[in-house]
């Protein structure tokens, strides 16, 4: 693993005959390693070739070895904003996790209804960093950026139609937000949004 | 005036020559009209042209007469997310005004710090119409819209730099708010957001 | 239901289980509801968990209960400018229904034979609000919002091709709208134009 | 001159010393030319060259020779929506007068006021070619085409603000028009728009 | 008809039901009808309905009747660029036959080769109008104009890929045209390009 | 201060009377404030109603009070690719070192010379939180944060011409950026990235 | 052959039919042909009638005749960003060898690593023009383009997702190189960027 | 100078200030530099600290040392579309020069009037590598491309109005050239495709 983090191999692209080489020199070479954007197709040749790996259906990821390490560090905290959110969300967490740190998720609390959010402050104030994975509006990481201390990682996501352009216009809502104290990811990148979380949230 | 309610005359892509012909026939005419984004070269010809007539610098607006009527029907509460938006803002409270609304503003209240806003809810629920002018990440119309029951218009302004692309972020941020109860006017079209607030505040 | 409306679900990028989830709390819990942009496959879950529902295939919609409440307040009317704009029309007109407005449809009536839109001016008169969806040109609400005092709804449709870029070119056109009086939701937003109408509508 | 109509030079990005040289070889050549979107420091080198060439400063045209020729073929009628849409229209009209045609014009029609372009339906249905200028939702050019038989050329303004974006609203609109006999020069192009006209309504 | 020219109906959007319901009504009105973009599934319910009607796969254009008037006017030529733009000529050829002007189509005279478009200026020379049909760089219009002195219709075609963007790139070139006499339709509008060539190469 | 750190005051969209009454307040208060994008005719209100505030011409802020505190936490290094970069980059280091860290700037490192940023890998591997600000390309971020394990902050700026399309392209490249460990802020907000990397290298 | 050089036919939008006419002209001239973007369907009806013919799935070519000439001329050196890029590149390269080029192709060698790519530049220095295929961030060619003094041509990929935009963002990048000496062509066109790089590197 | 060839030092952006250190630099190092995109306030700065420099006001362009090297290689021809496009053409052609190539310009040769390039085929067949500057169509690119065998260096230029968007539209037309064997560059970049051309014809 470059750095003492895991690796990672961006499926989605990639044919199966492929997949398979870089599965096989990997188990070879025992070296930490996350699959994102795994294709259906794609699934077994990795749970194969890499005993002991586990896949989430959710977050579409592959995870070698399956368990995580014992978590170091500081609390990351995911929240989703509407629950369409959860797997970009499930991304994010499980990539912090495997990367060593104690995760917690929150689901459901956009900003059409704000108690929800400010019903949860209590969890937010514990994280070290947050990410936080909306869709349409993307209003909800600067809401939450305004209530704690913590850096927020902003991941847009490509949940809506019409206007929302498979992400865009909530790209831009975050790039915007008007409470300091948060970056952005690329459109529906749980995987980069946990990875920078991750790193924020390392133990010094 | 066309249905009872003022004319209005967009100056900005008039020339003083033409502006001078128009007022001219309007003196004549005595019909209530409204004067949107006005150069200051354009200012001295409508005041001379139009006794009576009232400038807001701030709005750009020359309303003749000066006085609106008395106010009807039900309150129009215009917010400003911020202290720059209030251009924007104030062109719409005026132009509710001056068809008859009694109006309110807000400013101050964006939602990097939501204490802001729940501050005044009180106001916001007395409300038949909100009209909330946002630029940068364009949020607080959908928060003010899960808040209350009254329609929202929003109205994106340019300000901001950047990824703010002129009013377009807060434009989708708006068009793509998650509470219901948003409909959303042309990028720092106060006087439009006014009108329509205006029209759903009228009385029945 | 928040502040005495009926709550929407957007059902789209949902799964099946997690419909199911949904519906089976909204069952207990007798909250009046619209499931909006419903996949063929999720219908059956719904109309199970939820008896007396009530599923529109044209609009996509479940309402439960399938009964609207008695209409109250004043009248909505909904205008399609070609029959490919009726899904849309069609999901505007059930959600201000099922929110308790009397509601009154006209299709067809686009501004390339204006005589259409013209011979309905005294329905288009009787309304407190009106929804106006159109593809293309987009260039209708602005026509019908010179012909009344009522404020009009503007939805644009993703019907079209090539330079109309999903809806964009109408959204665009329905925001320059020369008239005042119209205010804009997002591209195939037939729920948002609905809802706001209704809440235009509603008895003061 | 090509293929017997007049030359066009575009001034706008061209040096005055250059101009001076191009002029100066028109006039030992004596071929009827037009010159469009004169810089104002461009206007005395271009009268100066070129004796009996006539200025027109809405339209920022200079004509040589200044007198058009006996108008022939059919009649162009220009229509300009809104008032700011002149200068454009005043391009295309010249133009089609200087390249040897009748021309008409009428302006502040936008659809707006439906009753303005209706009362003008006489002259329309004279046209052998309709120009159409018009900015923000460009929504009349397909208003036209749906009341005559002549073919429309529509030209959209960089008149508006906001989402109008230069002129791309209106353009789209256009290019969108739900009536056929529509077809679109690029924004401001009042000279192409004029051009094309005079092609369309030349004698067979 | 209206104003004496064929009707026509764009399927794409449409359902079956929906159309058997129009045809039905087309034909006891016996008024001619071009049904534009038919889907496969469209074409049996279209050809039953009405008797005597024409289906063109390639253009997937229903004529009906499918006989075309006698040829009145001047003539049509219909320009493909290259051999994947002729659905979209042929719909344009279809269109104006069938509104009743002769036409020519050329085909794979793309500006790659010069000497293939010089090569028929002939034909070029004698039409009252012509369409030019092209994607990816949409340069042949404008080579087309500047060789002939009848107007230009060009239709962007959606060939290509990449930076093609759908037709985006040659829509622009063509409104870029440096050559005079060229107007534009919307990406793919072979319908349209052919309905205004044949109203200018119409009889006067 | 909202939550200890530093408030902040964007003051290009702002009139001086306006900055005037901000900064009274603020005097008062005592409350530690950084004011960013100065417009030249803001600074002397400023420097008059806050004694003691220093000005810095090349990050356009004003830091109140003038002296920054203490430094705790860890190092923030920031990179500025090219010299045209550096105002962003010295506006990122002033408001990390305001906010209380450590900073060190390394310029003109850009990718087109790779010994430049290869020969500073010394100084990049001590920092906590990276800040990197680049035009043109963006390349650098996505190459720094290949390099080392400390989370990087990239700023796209506006420095560049023609399709550099005035920060959006260096923006999608930073988005886009194939190494993890990178998140983006608005274009050109020096502001933003150095508040987010004075609270990741904060004292734990 | 045009101009010595093999012909190229893009098959991505012709029907079978067409594709089998093409072909049966071809092989009756004998001239040297690049079938390129092939679809499965019309593999066959190429290798059919013309006997001798390669395919290569992965590129999607189809050379013919299949041997490829003696090389001429300079080295062409073809690199692939990340291994999903590989498609690109080898349509490039087939292209550069079937032009007469010798070709050596690398891969994987993308900027989060940068000892990949510097540890390539004994080859990168033999070649007389090279190609460089990326998406994402598209940052390698400007890399390579400041490590060696032959031309680059960069071809942006599709491979990504979200805003990448289809391979806008590398598009962006590339065209906005730091480094001179970098030219761009189409997103995913390897063809066109293998047939400079051959013209290039051409025997003079 | 990297790589034996000359630095280059793109002005716009920098302070005079700024300029002057780096030129001093510049002036004890003795190595030929080029400063590109110089701001009229920044000439003289570099004239009085590098003796000999020589200015070019239409390309904007101070080479130091003033004297280009003797000339080695192939010939690079240099074609301007409109006479607006000289100033790109030139920083083209002076780069080329002082890169130590020989030069040969052709301008006015636009696509509307193919007899002006069909004449300077002579010229373009003596070339190594073309550089070609259009703005708004864009079509002169590839069709010089389709007319010869050396490479062409495509430059979109901001020559234009209205839909041209600055570039965009050419840029656009270029990237999608139907002819192989063209490459583009960023708009107004006349800079880097006068290197690109001069490495292409440099000696073997
Ligand atoms: N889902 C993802 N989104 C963005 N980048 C990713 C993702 N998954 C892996 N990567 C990065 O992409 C690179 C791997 O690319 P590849 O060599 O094509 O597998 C690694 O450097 C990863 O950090
Ligand atoms: N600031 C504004 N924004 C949008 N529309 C406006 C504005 N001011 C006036 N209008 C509308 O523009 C039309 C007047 O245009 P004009 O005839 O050019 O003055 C009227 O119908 C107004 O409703
Ligand atoms: N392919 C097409 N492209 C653009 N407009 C069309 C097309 N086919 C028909 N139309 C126009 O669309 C209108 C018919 O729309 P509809 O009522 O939805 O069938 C008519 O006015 C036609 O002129
Ligand atoms: N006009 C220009 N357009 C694009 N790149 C340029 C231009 N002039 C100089 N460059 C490149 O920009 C870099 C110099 O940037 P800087 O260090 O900011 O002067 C050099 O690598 C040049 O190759
Ligand atoms: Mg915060
Ligand atoms: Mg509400
Ligand atoms: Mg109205
Ligand atoms: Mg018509
Ligand atoms: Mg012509
Ligand atoms: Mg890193
Ligand atoms: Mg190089
Ligand atoms: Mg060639």
């Amino acid at each position: 693993a470059r750095r003492g983090l895991a690796e990672a191999v961006l499926c989605d692209g990639k044919t199966v005959e492929h997949l398979h080489g870089i599965a096989g020199e990997l188990a070879a070479r025992e070296s930490r390693t996350l699959f994102t954007r795994v294709r259906e197709d794609q699934v077994a040749v990795l749970l194969e070739q890499l005993p002991g790996a586990a896949y989430d259906p959710v977050a579409r990821l592959v995870a070698w070895p399956g368990e995580p390490p014992e978590p170091t560090g500081g609390l990351v905290v995911v929240v989703a904003a509407g629950t369409s959110d959860l797997p970009v969300a499930r991304e994010a967490a499980l990539t912090a996790r495997h990367l060593g740190r104690e995760t917690r998720t929150i689901a459901d609390v956009g900003v059409a209804g704000l108690h929800r959010i400010l019903g949860r402050l209590e969890v937010l104030r514990e994280a070290r960093a947050i990410v936080v994975a909306a869709g349409m509006d993307g209003a909800l990481p600067g809401v939450v950026a305004g209530l704690v201390t913590a850096p927020v990682i902003a991941v847009p996501t490509s949940v809506g139609y019409g206007a929302a352009f498979g992400g865009l216009a909530p790209l831009l809502t975050m790039l915007n937000a008007c409470a300091p104290g948060v970056a952005v990811v690329n459109i529906d990148n749980g995987y980069g949004a946990g990875h920078m979380a991750a790193q924020i949230a390392a133990p010094v």
